[in-house]
C-alpha cells in the first residue's frame, strides 16, 4: 500500500514535471543583465527571487497566484500556467507583501507602476525595433485651462517630421485603458516602433500621435451641469463616459498640438482611437463632437451601433473610417463584426478586426493599432 | 532600582521619539495616489508596506538598512536618518528579499530599475515644472556602426526648435554615471525642466542635449590595439577611461545628431559634459579629441590638471569653457576650485562650482547642470 502510494505520487510528479519544457529564456522585458523572469516555448513564466527568510513567495500573474519553492540557498523559483502571447502585468507576493519583481522593467497598469513581461508571439516582428528611418516618442508638459495644471503627455513624431521641416501631418489622438496612463501606448503598446516599421514599409502614411492621460482630467472648476455642454443626442447621453477628458481633449490637447506642431488642422486629418476605456471615450467623444474627427478606432471598447448613427447626419458626413476591434474571446460579448456589417449599410467605411488567440490585453491592441494605422488618412 | 531603570528607558524612548517631527508628507516621487514613502521637515524618510506574514522588513537607503515595525494589521512602518536634499535610490528588504517599494516611481541607478525618492530642497524651484514655453525629451533609436545594434537614447529639444523651424542649434552631449543609463539625466536629473526654466528666464540660450548610454557600448568587432586610434598624449593615456563609448560618440552619436536635427555642426557649438563616470569620460574623450568640443563640463568626475593641458595646443585653441564641479564633501578629494584656478593661468575660461550641503548625488548634478548651462554657447 505504502509502495503503491509512493509510486502514484512519483508518477504524478513525473507527469507534472514532464509537462514543463525546459527551454526557458530571459524575457525581453527584463532589466539589463537579469536572467529572471524567463519564458519557455509553452509560454509559461518562470520567476525567481532570493528571499532566504521568507516562508511564502508567490508569482501573481493573470489573476492567479502560483506558489514558488525555496532551495537550500534561500532562492525561490516557480512557474505560471501558459500565458497568452504579448504583454502582461504581474507581481510577486513575499510573505503577504505584493511587490514588483526586481528582475523586470516596470510599466504602468492595474493602477500601479509594476512588473511586466512580454511573451514571444509568432507575429512579433511588427513591433520589433528595426534599422529603418526612426521617429521619436516625445515627452512633453503643457498647461491645461480645464484642470489649471501642467499636464504630461507623449507625442509620436514620424521620421519625416524631422527630415521634411516644412511638411504638415495628420494627427491621431490615442488613448489608454482603465488603470493605465499616458505611458501605456508607447511603452507596452510599442506605438513608435509599430509606426516606424509601418511607415518604412509604406504600409502607413506618416502621421503624428498624441497620447495623453484619460483619467486625471478633473476640471479645476467643474461645470454645474456638464450635460448642457453641447453634443448631439447620442453624445449627451454618453457625456459622462467621455467624462472630464472630453473637455481637456477639445479645449487643451488639440489646440496645444495644432499650435506646437506642424499639423493639418482639419477634421479630415484628425483621428481618435483608444483601447477599452479609451475606446469608450472615443465612442462618446466622437459622437458628441460629430464634425471634429473623421477617423475613429475602438479597440476592445465595445461597438458603435446603427441606432445612434442613423440620425447623426454631421457625424456620417464627416466620417471617413469607423474601425472596431477586439480579442477573439471578447467577440461574443462585443460583436464588432456584426456591428461593422450593420453600420456599413449606413454607407460608412467600417472595418472590424478580431485578434486571434488574444483577449482583453496589449497584444490585441498592438495588433489593432497595426491594422488601424494602415487604413488612416488614405 | 527597577523604577529608575524604567524611568531611564522611558526618557530614552521619549527622547528618541521627540527627535522625529510628525510633519511627514508623501514624496513628490510617489506613484499617483500613494501616501508612502513620506518625508518630514527633518528630511527623514518614512516607508510603509503591508507584509502580514513577514518577520523582518527593512528600509534600505543611503547605504544603511533601517528596521521597520509591524502593527496589528501586518503593516510595517519605519524611518531613516535625515537624508541630503534631492534624489536618492532606495529599496525595501522583506525577509531577505531586496525589492522596489510599491509606493514609489522607479528610476535606473545602482545598476537596477528601482525606487527613488526626492527630498525637498530650498532651491527646488529651478527643477519644478512651470507654465513656460516647453521643449521635449525625445526617446529615439538609432543604428550604431560600432556596436552594430540599434541603440536607445534621449534628445532634449528646446521649445524654439519647434517654434522656429529653420533655426539651427548648438548641442551638448551629456552623460550619466556608473550604474546609471540614458534615462538618468531626464528622469532624476530633470534636464528638460531645468532647461525650459533657464531658457524662459533668458538665463541660458536654447540648445539641444543628447543623452546616451555610456556603458553598453562594446564594439561588435573590437580593434586589436585601441590605444593606436589617435588622440594626443593625454588622450591616449586615458583612452580606456573613455572606453568603447568614445567610438560610439564620435562615429555614431554625433553624426546621427547632426544628420537628424538642425544642428550648428562645428566645435564652437558642440559641448560635452557628464557626472561621475560620465565626467571622467568627458575628461578623456575631450582630451583625445582636442578639436571636437569647445565647451566642457565635469560634474563630480575629478578635475583637469595643468600638466595634461600645458602642451595640448589644439585643445587650448579650441576650448571656450572648462567647468568643473562637485559636492561639498567631495571637494577635499577632487580639488576642483584649485584645479580651476591653476588652469585659468593657462589662459582658459575655467569655472568651478561646489554644491552646498550635497555629496556625490543627483542634487549636486542638477545644480551643476543649472550652473553650467548658463555659461554654455555664450
Amino acid at each position: 500500500m505504502k509502495k503503491t502510494l509512493f509510486f502514484a505520487a512519483a508518477m504524478m510528479a513525473l507527469s507534472a514535471s514532464a509537462q514543463v519544457v525546459e527551454d526557458f529564456k530571459p524575457a525581453s522585458t527584463n532589466q539589463e543583465g537579469k536572467q529572471y523572469p524567463m519564458v519557455n516555448s509553452q509560454r509559461m513564466v518562470r520567476a525567481q527571487i532570493s528571499a532566504p527568510e521568507a516562508t511564502s513567495v508567490k508569482l501573481d500573474i493573470g489573476g492567479v497566484k502560483y506558489d514558488m519553492k525555496k532551495d537550500a540557498n534561500g532562492v525561490w523559483t516557480g512557474e505560471s500556467a501558459p500565458q497568452d502571447v504579448g504583454f502582461h502585468y504581474y507581481q510577486l507576493n513575499i510573505d503577504g507583501a505584493s511587490v514588483p519583481d526586481p528582475g523586470s522593467k516596470y510599466y504602468y497598469g492595474a493602477s500601479r507602476w509594476g512588473s511586466g513581461i512580454d511573451i514571444p508571439a509568432d507575429d512579433e516582428e511588427f513591433y520589433q525595433v528595426k534599422n529603418v528611418p526612426q521617429g521619436s516618442i516625445n515627452e512633453i508638459y503643457y498647461y491645461s485651462t480645464v484642470t489649471e495644471t501642467m499636464r504630461h503627455a507623449y507625442v509620436y513624431l514620424p521620421a519625416e517630421y524631422y527630415a521634411q521641416p516644412n511638411k504638415k501631418f495628420p494627427v491621431l489622438y490615442l488613448q489608454h485603458g482603465m488603470g493605465e496612463n499616458e505611458t501605456g501606448w508607447s511603452a507596452q503598446g510599442k506605438t513608435g516602433i509599430i509606426m516606424d516599421n509601418l511607415i518604412a514599409a509604406k504600409k502607413a502614411v506618416p502621421f503624428i500621435i498624441v497620447m495623453d492621460n484619460g483619467l486625471n482630467a478633473r476640471p479645476a472648476h467643474p461645470a454645474p451641469q456638464p450635460a448642457q455642454q453641447g453634443g448631439d443626442q447620442g453624445g449627451r447621453r454618453r457625456f459622462n463616459m467621455g467624462g472630464a477628458f472630453q473637455d481637456v481633449l477639445i479645449k487643451d490637447i488639440i489646440p496645444m498640438t495644432e499650435k506646437n506642431y506642424r499639423v493639418i488642422a482639419d477634421p479630415q486629418h484628425r483621428a481618435m482611437a483608444g483601447l477599452s476605456m479609451g475606446g469608450m471615450q472615443t465612442h462618446s467623444i466622437t459622437l458628441a463632437n460629430p464634425t471634429t474627427f473623421a477617423w475613429i478606432g475602438m479597440f476592445s471598447g465595445g461597438a458603435f451601433n446603427t441606432q445612434e448613427l442613423e440620425n447623426a447626419a454631421d457625424f456620417k458626413k464627416t466620417n471617413k473610417l469607423l474601425f472596431m476591434s477586439c480579442g477573439e474571446p471578447e467577440e461574443a460579448r462585443m460583436n464588432v463584426t456584426k456591428a461593422a456589417n450593420d453600420i456599413k449599410a449606413l454607407g460608412l467605411n467600417t472595418h472590424s478586426y478580431i485578434s486571434p488567440g488574444t483577449a482583453h490585453e496589449w497584444q490585441t491592441w498592438r495588433r489593432s493599432l497595426y491594422q488601424f494605422a494602415q487604413l488612416l488618412f488614405k
